[in-house]
């Protein structure tokens, strides 16, 4: 499928990780060209929040970076992000999104 | 959100990948209670599945189980496969889910 996807895992500073899915959940709730942002934490992971996202294209999601609410959730977010990694991913199938 | 989530990383043997995505596929397109079965590979991870469900709950993620496409599917996948993991999540947000 032509999709994109990524996933990522983004550490929280202590004690901060409700805060930061909730920051990640508001600001990233109507993006051109996202269908899916799916916003997960792991109870065996306490400073993780877990994204996996997918896109139609690689340049939607590029673009999303600069929309109004992701720039402001990036802001608001940054001072309790203690580390990120995430990747690109290839989709073969994804029964379930809209 | 009382989503039940679960995300595996699927090893297959050698040379199986794409096989092991397609069954994998195939067999769990209509389960019921399941949100969301994506699948996907890792252009870094050359034997790897990645596999990201999102069901109404736990309950509905064990009955699927019994289900005979599903326990087709695992039969037909189980020679190809040279180990898995996987781990239950909590859904902070999934906007895009249908």
């Amino acid at each position: 499928m032509a999709l994109y996807a990524r996933q990522g895992r983004i550490l929280a500073t202590t004690g901060n990780r409700d805060r930061l899915a909730e920051i990640l959940s508001a600001g990233t709730a109507a993006m051109p060209g996202c269908r899916l942002y799916l916003v997960m934490t792991d109870p065996a992971d306490a400073d993780a929040v877990l994204v996996t996202e997918v896109w139609d294209n690689e340049a939607d999601h590029a673009a999303s970076l600069a929309l109004p609410a992701v720039r402001a959730a990036i802001a608001e977010a940054r001072p309790i992000i203690a580390g990120m990694d995430g990747r690109a991913l290839s989709v073969v199938a994804a029964p379930g999104l809209a």
